[in-house]
């Protein structure tokens, strides 16, 4: 069945254990992200372009100090936020991105303006927040994205690894949950788009990027195939391609969206016991939401289906 | 026909016209291609992994002035050198990244040591610095990336540019010219490998980031289809998922390695006059090395045919 419109966001996917969260606060989480995809559905029913429905989505995603990307992204081991965004227009297959982002209140608006306003696909770190100030886009002090939950976070970050002396390169397993946020959508016009945003890993040294502000890997839009946004533990995202992976499949191998997603998420990703999941939507508006994690932050919604925010299976 | 090993390496692909190098120059360039082939066949001949003969490549590659990557590498708009590498083991898909080198000699090993030694795929920036220093590897100052060839190049970009008195985000056809480096090789133990390393586009400004650090992108390999370094338009390269689009096609639709490489190359990049071209090598030691530019500069052998090095068609 197809459907004039959709749309799924995801805030990340991880090992969050049932009863982590109080009854109160999955609730109040699962009413965020039904409210973003409300937002979204009302947006698309009046014929507002997936690309920016996606971007709108994403930037309530990175307002939202529940999920690590924007206000509320995790600190990294100099205990300041840098973060990373991508987007990518399924109709003119148009991409922007960035990576060490520590100015910008939103990451997205950062990335869309590469790809609306430069020549480039990807900016990175001050090159890329001088291009935002350049562009006229608001700055933020950078303790703007602090929040105590994520201090916390980190405190018992370093208290994991304060074991070794050594430098600490792999993260816990803690430090996965709430991965990330992202958006696809396909509009009345048969267009489909994607946008991710993330803060990363906790306590990170180095630079580290993940798969998030990668073209291939943590985002892609094609409206001939699908429109991709992934979450999980990124390196196994960008070893393994996943976002073109699942389009590539879908082009090459007739598979249907859902077979596709779910072939990479459980079969490719599990293949390297990479964590995550994705959300994706295709051209007749199908959407899927498969993660091999207990659970994942997601909504979803069409014009046939309201609204609808979920965490676990 | 299968080979015990083979290599391919390119040292950028662009609109260089004949009759812009002098007949000396092209066959001082063919040589140095034919020797570092030479170098990798040798190695590759006494049982040497691909993953480590690759990685040698590019280094002599980086080390050569000619080419735009290590030593010789392009002047970004502020007169210094920022460069990107990758590197990916087809073996084990596991892989290394790292975009704005500024003080490793070579930058193909920092990629290389952090997939060695971190539990990351891609450092950017200052922390990717960080851990070459933390890692030992040796440290240069930037000016010891300067060319004379290079400056003139920055002048005449900024003399092309200079028209216009906003910022310039494209750059002209000149500034594509000697992109990249890279190499690909099988190996006796039937593994495959690639390696990418870059200075990027002259003149360019923002940490514009191209494909080249990017696997999936410019850089990617996996025993069971391909491995594949790229060179050219790189935002193209980039939105196109060029090396793992290869490899897709060879999985998915069973195309053999020229084939699935000449239709990226000529009919997803042609698509968006994506310019450039792609090194490739399967486990059975196939090499194909297709490019819709004018010139490649590249060089291949296997076991059965002795080291060649080529500029154009």
């Amino acid at each position: 069945m197809s459907h004039q419109y959709s749309i799924a966001i995801h805030g990340g996917a991880g090992a969050m254990s049932k009863g982590q969260l109080s009854p109160e606060q999955e609730h109040e989480i699962e009413q965020i992200l039904q409210g973003i995809v409300d937002d979204g559905l009302k947006s698309l029913a009046q014929g507002e372009l997936a690309l920016d429905v996606v971007q709108q989505a994403v930037r309530a995603l990175e307002d939202c100090p529940w999920f690590n990307a924007g206000k509320g992204a995790v600190f990294n081991s100099q205990e300041t936020h840098e973060m990373d965004a991508s987007i990518m227009c399924g109709k003119t297959k148009e991409a922007g991105a960035v990576s060490g982002i520590r100015f910008s209140p939103h990451p997205i608006d950062v990335a869309r303006q590469v790809m609306d306003s430069s020549e480039h696909v990807y900016l990175g770190g001050e090159g890329a927040e001088a291009f935002a100030r350049d562009q006229g886009l608001p700055q933020v002090d950078n303790d703007y994205f602090s929040t105590d939950m994520r201090y916390q976070q980190l405190l018992s970050a370093r208290k994991a690894h304060a074991s070794s002396s050594e430098v600490i390169l792999e993260p816990t397993k803690d430090d996965y949950k709430h991965g990330t946020v992202g958006a696809v959508a396909k509009d009345k016009h048969g267009n489909v788009a994607a946008a991710t945003s993330t803060g990363g890993i906790v306590n990170k040294k180095y630079g580290r990027i993940g798969d998030s502000p990668v073209i291939g890997a943590g985002t892609y839009a094609n409206n001939a195939t699908c429109a991709v946004s992934a979450t999980g533990h990124g390196e196994h995202f960008l070893r393994h391609v996943v976002a073109f992976n699942i389009a590539s499949r879908i082009e090459h191998l007739n598979e249907s969206l859902e077979t596709a997603a779910k072939a990479v998420v459980f079969d490719v990703l599990g293949s390297t016991q990479g964590e995550g999941g994705v959300i994706a939507v295709d051209q007749q508006g199908n959407v899927t939401l498969p993660f091999n994690t207990e659970g994942m932050y997601r909504g979803w919604g069409s014009d046939t289906e309201p609204a609808i925010g979920k965490i676990y299976e």
